[in-house]
């Protein structure tokens, strides 16, 4: 069987990965969604043509947004989940005991329903009594909270499509105003390769500097993502992610990874000089 | 104009990169050569189909190769570089003025003389006084050196093709015999995230832990690479690629990069789980 499901990188660069058959498709309200099996990466989600999640890689985003955020934070009770309707951040959340309560705020239901039934090794800890899951636009949940969480994690589509309001000054603004006085935000912040990528992550990189006293960036390998070279946002009110990165607490607890280690999450935050120029232009 | 090269990564995967005109084709006695222009990534360099250099990242495997070893060597007088026949890994090493002599073993006159003509990008430093070409087998040429290197690059193509001697046990085994007691190897490593790689990659590292009493292995972000997730081996006769790194004599000597700084270095060394569990099998 010769078919071909193709994410375009930028309007010159596309990776092709061969699909074995399409598990699913439907147009919700919000975007189109396609679970598709292939033989090489295991299943992908793909939303509105950009591939999102597979089950090859996975483990690499939903682990290094997660885990960075937990081995910093003394004591996380109370998560905030924006986007994330796949499920992998809740997953990797839920390792932790001592956290008493996730809220998940996503937008479109029928994503939910199609990882919960066609993609359960991400949806699989979405029915734990703790998690909390809002149909609702994260922009609006967030303008009501105040003092309420200890972290928030951004799991959010690119900034080209239905995801747009989640990348604005107010939206980083209201997720200060929600996180407790020392709370941390996590978001995806693009790759910055690519040239209109790596012109979102100065633009979102300057908006968050305006809005947390602590503003960083760390990277990871993600090879089904465009380039590879992904980046991750670290604000904070206090703490800071290398001086306060406790990796001998976090080991203590036993959590399984298979790309996260407290010794990795120093080195992600040692960036390439040219991604350096790139943010520090903006600070 | 609608025009693309796909470089195959796996079977199942291809990237695929949009070409404006094909600039030099030819068949060596080893090898196809081909050069193209590209919009997104400028100058691409293909070798018998592989991808091997683009304008636009070449930077970042050329810096990585080259100056980690350079940053924990005290005293780097004569290097060898095996493979490399663009010129990229000569021209990182011409930027150290303390550099007496280097020595550059290529199999294929012909890549060099297409370099030299249409890759000044990487090939402008070839005319250096310090340089000699020898147009030779490297598996031939450093079976009869002995204790006559610091630093032996092994820039080879990957182990399928015509490089396949230079990922031999008698290889590395030869290159520890041409070094100097405080002698260190760097080779490109393959990438770990692909199957049928990340057994290379066992496969190496196993020989190579064989030759040496130091080898650890590092890793840098090149999109235009399988995955964009590339590894480096680090064998050493006496310096330890961390704890003798001295960034401070690297940052005093002034030398311009825009990927690599000693900060990253050390980062570079913080492995993923499964990359490390991928290793640590066979050490």
């Amino acid at each position: 069987m010769d078919m071909w499901f193709s994410d375009e990188h930028t309007p010159n660069v596309k990776l092709s990965i061969r699909i074995e058959r399409q598990v699913f498709s439907a147009q919700s309200d919000y975007q189109r969604i396609d679970i598709m099996e292939s033989k090489e990466f295991g299943k992908i989600l793909v939303v509105d043509g950009d591939l999102t999640v597979t089950e090859k890689d996975e483990f690499i985003y939903h682990e290094m947004i997660s885990h960075v955020p937990m081995a910093v934070h003394p004591m996380v009770k109370k998560a905030l989940v924006i986007g994330g309707g796949d499920g992998g951040v809740v997953r990797e959340l839920c390792k932790y005991n001592f956290i008493e309560q996730i809220d998940m705020v996503e937008l479109d239901p029928l994503l939910v329903e199609a990882c919960r039934k066609y993609y359960p090794q991400t949806a699989c800890q979405l029915d734990d009594p703790r998690v909390n899951i809002y149909i609702e636009n994260g922009l609006r949940f967030i303008r009501t909270r105040e003092n309420e969480y200890d972290l928030i994690i951004v799991d959010s589509p690119s900034p080209f499509g239905a995801g747009e309001g989640l990348f604005t000054k107010e939206f980083y603004g209201n997720c200060y105003h929600a996180l407790k006085d020392d709370g941390i935000m996590i978001n995806q912040h693009e790759s910055p390769f690519y040239t209109e990528e790596a012109y979102q992550c100065q633009r979102m990189h300057a908006r968050i500097v305006n809005s947390f006293p602590i503003s960083k960036v760390y990277q990871a390998h993600i090879p089904s993502y465009p380039s590879g070279h992904w980046i991750f946002g670290f604000a904070s009110k206090k703490y800071h992610p290398i001086h306060d990165l406790d990796g001998i607490r976090w080991n203590m607890l036993g959590i399984q990874t298979r790309y996260y280690t407290p010794r990795l999450h120093a080195g992600a935050f040692a960036l390439p000089v040219y991604v350096e120029e790139l943010l520090r232009d903006v600070e």
